[in-house]
């Protein structure tokens, strides 16, 4: 699409939205950032807005107690093997469609929707209480959509949102956010075809722009902040997808 | 070090740097870019600027002449195997200390400094001429540090400095900025040892500060856009530490 070549440079304002308060199933999420915004004089308007999953899934009730949890013999014996909670193990192996890889403790899933990350992304810090686990939304895009439906019908317009959690990723140390949904924004900049700043051809310059919006407002949405939601201007936002389009076809994939 | 949780928050700003000139071998990058901050009008201190591999490994002379390459019988053999130049696979398997996958028509490879990416790094695309390839810095850290002390002789103070270069990634579609190299900053934000929001122990949330940085920058850094080097303020600059924080001690990797 080459949009970044079309419009001027400008600055990248991200902004963090405060005053969330903590989240509960059920909870109106639009109208908690609407208010957010409100109270942080945050034009929420032609941008991104970046939510991380975790109140996502709060809203939604994605949330396990493990005390009802009854693990199975496969999550006993893979509990004891790397030393962790049976009930977890349980949790995990019930979002994940294949384990990619095991060892030094991590369980590196597949998940439903074809994400490939440690305990398939359940999560037990901040979670209520101690023995809670809060999973993935069951369709990010689809959590994605709706609260960006519900920020438009409170006056919001051309908010794209992009839902984030935090990966590792192999052979480096250290975690990035990365988008697990987005709505209302082509999750991949398509630069093929267009040239580069010497008129050849490019052939493969695929940016995987929700992911780098996703780091972007890592750098304010640390666990230790309390800030789940941040607002970027300054992009284009231009375009739509799902995570399809991020998901790598197994089939191509050197890694699987 | 829960830097993040001291502070105020505030917003981050990510401001281009435009009319930085063509790099040829040799040139002072710390005046061009301290000229370029001059005609942006940007406050060049307390912040991060995060440059681009390429006009580093430019000014460092990393470039190669594919017609003065004499490719050997293993780079012929996987030229022919992949349906590449056999000049650019010997340029290629020069930079690699090891192949850690090969298929699909890529080569991923790890570099000498441990980075594990396509081509070792090595780059056709924005070569200076259709027959040159552009390799890795030999040392990115030490360009940092080489380029902060140029910037500090003219009158920039507390910049760290983040070198970005674009990878693919295992899983995921699309490409990333990731940091392959850095100054005056801590690598890792290492946040082991504070709490969560419910005052359990955060167990391992490291976050890759460079990297969340360089994915930041690239928003603004596409091949097409012609901008080489930004600067993001708003976030704290504090620690330091190099590249082998971020390189997973291949014992504990489950990827290679």
């Amino acid at each position: 699409m080459m949009s970044s070549s079309k419009t001027p440079q400008k600055n990248i304002e991200i902004t963090p939205l405060t005053g969330i308060p903590n989240i509960h199933p059920g909870d109106d999420l639009a109208a908690l950032i609407h208010s957010a915004a409100e109270i942080n004089e945050v034009d929420l308007n032609h941008g991104a807005l970046v939510v991380c999953q975790k109140i996502i899934s709060k809203t939604e009730g994605r949330i396990v107690e493990l005390a009802k949890v009854t693990p199975g013999s496969e999550a006993i014996a893979i509990a004891e093997e790397h030393g962790k909670d049976p009930r977890q193990v349980e949790v995990v192996l019930g979002e994940t469609v294949r384990i990619v890889r095991r060892g030094h403790g991590v369980l590196i899933c597949e998940t439903r929707h074809g994400l490939v990350c440690a305990n398939a992304g359940v999560d037990l810090s901040n979670a209520p209480g101690e023995d809670m686990a809060v999973l993935l939304p069951l369709d990010s895009d689809a959590s994605a959509t709706r609260l960006r439906s519900g920020l438009e019908a409170l006056g919001h317009n051309n908010v794209a949102i992009v839902v984030s959690d935090t990966f590792g990723r192999p052979w480096r140390n250290g975690l990035v956010d990365v988008a697990i949904g987005s709505a209302g924004i082509a999750p991949i900049d398509d630069a093929r075809g267009g040239v580069d700043l010497e008129g050849r051809e490019l052939q493969v310059t695929t940016m995987a722009t929700v992911d780098q919006l996703a780091a972007a407002a890592g750098l304010l949405m640390t666990k230790s902040s309390g800030i789940p939601a941040v607002f970027i201007t300054g992009i284009p936002i231009t375009g739509d997808g799902d995570l399809t389009q991020v998901i790598r076809n197994p089939s191509e994939d050197l890694f699987r």
